[in-house]
Order: C-alpha cells, then sequence, then structure tokens
C-alpha cells in the first residue's frame, strides 16, 4: 500500500524467534477487500503465544500461577496489505526484559514482502489487574532469550 | 491495571474534537475479564469516523470520490482496563496533516479515569491502495481543524 | 440478497419489546462489501442485553448471583444485506420460558425493510456451566413478558 | 455445559467430510471463560472454505468467476463450550444441492467430545447479491459429493 526502503526485517542473529503461520480466512477481511487493521493485533498475539510456548512456557502455566502476562502498548506499522486467503508468517521476538515488563517485536512477511512490523509492551500481572515482579527464574529464563546463542 | 501519572488527558484547548460514546457489549470481553487489547482499535475507528462526519465529511463521501484513508501506523497505551458494561468516551481530533497522509490523536476515559491514549496515522489512497494526494479543499478543512479557533 | 415474501416481521402485539438501534461500523464488514455473517450473531446480543436491562434486570444482576444465561441454540435467516453505516434496528422479544431455559426472537430492520429474523435459546447456568434452575420471581417475571398486557 | 445423549455425531459414511483443526486463541474467549458463542460462526466458515479448497475449487476461484455462496441460514447448537488452546475438529459436509443453493452440515469434536453441530444454508449469488443459477459442472460436482461412494 505504501512506499517501503525496508523490504524485510529479521529478528538480530542467534535471538530466539518463534514463527507462526497463518493463512488469512475471510472473516478477517473488510469491505476495502483487505485485512481490517484492528486484526493484525490478535495475528500478534498468536505469534507470541507460540513464542512462549516454544522457547518459555506455555501460556496456561501463568494462569496456573495467578499470572496474566498483559499488553499495556501496542505500535504496529502496515507496510502492504493482506487479502483473503493470503499466507502469512508471523516472527516474533523478545527485545526486552525488566522487573516486572517485558516487550515483543514483531514482523509479518508474505510472499517474501515486509507486510508489518510490531512492537507490544507488556506487564505481569495478578488477577486483580496489579503488576506483579516476575518470578526469578521466569526473568532469567527470559534474558537467556535476548542474548544470542554462542555458536 | 499500571500506575498512571496522566490522570486525564485532553485535546489542545480549541481544536475540533469528536467524543464517541460506547457501552462495553460482552463480546469484546476475554478471559482475562475484561476488554481485549484488540477490540481497541476498532474503538479509535468509531471515534475517527464521528470526527470525520461531524467536522470534515463522511466517510463515504471519501469511498464515493473512490479514496480511502488508509491506517499505517497506530500506537495504543493501556492505562485501565475496561469490563463489560462500563461507559467509555473515545475523544478524537487531529494532530497533524501533510500532502497525502494525516495523524489523530486520542483519549479514553470511563468515569473520568484515563483508560488509554492512542495515536493513528493514516494515507489516502486509491482504490489499488496507491497514495493519492488529498484534494486541496480537503487539505485546507483539515488543516482549519488543527488551528485552534479564535473565540 | 434474496427473494422474501416476508416484508416485516413484528413481536405479537402487546409482548415486552426491546429496540437497539445500532450503526453498522466499518469493521463489521467483509471483502463482499457487506456485514460479514457472524456479526449479526453479535447484534442479536446487543439486543438481548437491552431487553434485559428494560424488562428483566441487567445481566450484571445475573453475574453477581453466579449465573450466567448461556446460549445453547442460535438461528439466523438472512433477508438482506447490510452495509457500513447502514442503520439497524434490532427487535427483540421473548418467546417461551421453562424452568431452567428461555427463548429470544429477533427482527432486524433497515429503512423498513427486514433484513434478518433469529431466535435463540438460553439455559440459565452457574460459573461451572451446570444448568440452574431459576429463581422463581425470576421465572414468574419472565412469564409476565410473554402475557400481552391487557390496557 | 449441557446434558447431551448426542456424544459423538458423523457424516453419512461414504460422503466427502474435510476436517479443519484449529487451536484456541485467547481472543476468541470472553468474559466467561470460554469461546464466545458468535465466533463458532466463523470456524464453520474455516472448514467450508477447507471443504471447498478439498472437494470442489478453492473459494477464490467463485470470486474470479464474478460469484459469492452467500450465506442464508445458520443453525448452531452448542454441546459443551471451549477455552483457551483447546483444540477443536471441525467436521464439514455437504447435505443438500438445489439450482441455486445448497447447504452444509458441521460437527465440532474436542478430545473426542461433541462440542458443536450446526447447519449452514447458502445462495450462490453475482456480486450484486443476485441469486445466481450454478454452472452446471458446479452443480453435477457438488451432487457426487453427496453421493457416498461406492468402494
Amino acid at each position: 500500500m505504501r512506499d517501503s526502503h525496508e523490504l524485510i526485517e529479521c529478528a538480530p542473529p542467534g535471538v530466539a524467534v518463534a514463527k507462526f503461520e497463518y493463512r488469512v480466512p475471510f472473516f478477517d477481511t473488510d469491505a476495502m477487500g483487505i485485512v481490517h487493521h484492528a486484526n493484525y493485533v490478535r495475528y500478534l498475539e498468536l505469534a507470541r503465544v507460540a513464542f512462549l510456548e516454544q522457547h518459555d512456557q506455555p501460556y496456561q502455566r501463568y494462569v496456573e500461577q495467578g499470572l496474566h502476562v498483559a499488553v499495556i502498548r501496542v505500535e504496529t506499522r502496515y507496510h502492504r496489505s493482506l487479502r483473503f486467503d493470503d499466507r502469512v508468517t508471523v516472527a516474533c521476538w523478545l527485545e526486552w526484559v525488566k522487573g516486572v515488563s517485558l516487550g515483543f517485536r514483531y514482523a509479518l512477511h508474505c510472499q517474501e514482502q515486509l507486510v508489518m512490523t510490531a512492537t507490544t509492551d507488556h506487564c505481569v500481572v495478578d488477577f486483580q489487574g496489579r503488576p506483579h515482579r516476575m518470578p526469578t527464574e521466569r526473568r532469567d529464563a527470559f534474558r537467556r532469550l535476548l542474548v544470542p546463542s554462542v555458536a
């Protein structure tokens, strides 16, 4: 839809990445004939849940511990539009971790072209929505996901 | 849900603002018991459409002219969560205008507490998704909405 | 979209009806240019919640009593399509009540033309999803809504 | 959620069936902690699109021919609820075909338990929404999908 000098965006080399493959359902499109911009925020969730499952622990485990990984900020940049039945790959990786919060980065590609980039910031909270310090082993685990592995 | 020193956010004095009143439907909530973060992006659209209708021209008029006001960037910051049946007010105003693009700012309040702030950037495009220079009278109209009216 | 001899459908005279006015948001449309059929099921919920609030008790009251009015069956018949910015009126009334269950009927009109008819069946359940006998005064209240009021 | 003597529902033996595997995303849940009933209608679409692709022709082909397979009726019966991360299998098969219309049947299972049954009726329409006689080879193809294959 718009001019972009960013042809591709990748995670820094060595960093843990989850890739979620998604085929655009008809119900995600709008009367412009393309995926409605709000629906991409859902695609980010699918990739983030896959990331936690593959590299950290299933989201359900957080819930069992009385915690949620709440979203406190979302930023999305749309480079191309998606249409019904397009196959999109959502790559997700961790960008930073602090005491109660963490941030993810995303890049969506379709047929090797950049569709969208995004970042989401999160806060670990209890069921009352109060910020909750991450268990030490959790934070350590997250930090290891930031450090490129040495081959 | 989180600590916020911003208790309230308003449009600059004198700037054209549209306010959209919304009552949270059950189907907007998720298993955390709160409105799912992706749904807020839809609330922004409701307020933006109201803004265009009240201060510019109905969105339908753009479509009749072969144009769309496509979303190219969204940034949302969540300060409090919303629950089923909450009444939220979405205030929307124009922040900037250029040749083919423009930006909106939003503040959501519920019971006089700040729920969320957001910005969206847009590009005027034709039906093929190509950027399209705004008609001069359109851009002039938008610019007047930026300038506080002198009483 | 389709031939219909039903030009209009109304609640039986004297029966309690709630009417919910809705203006079709852009995000409810799909790439056919019309409201996606799944979204109408949400419109029914909006009208049903309005019905309970106006004629029975706010849905929140059920939740406070540890109950939900779960949906166990939905039937929708689409007569015409809706487009962005259409103003639709969703009329909702009670059709039947039993010990743990009840049924609603709906008719959607836009510009005095029938858009859709629907029925939904419900079961009162506790938070574990087990059927729960309606409190007597609740059932009595529902039954009065079925009986046309004598002027 | 409710008592059901139907423990399982299957397509008639020999009939063409498409199975769509789906893992419940968090954004499909509501404040009851379960998948919102309106979202199941989307699951039906996913399975129907898979059915057309596997046994008829990709839905895109219809669009290229200036046609849509519009939904004119949906009936859903909910037997159990689904939660975040549940894996559900949506089976879809053709039940009947006429000159301009056709009907599908669906059964959703999760961990070998029946979650939901549904039927959808459709009308082939042109881009103006007018009923359009199915091309003969299309209708013949559909009819073969109804007839159990003789081994």
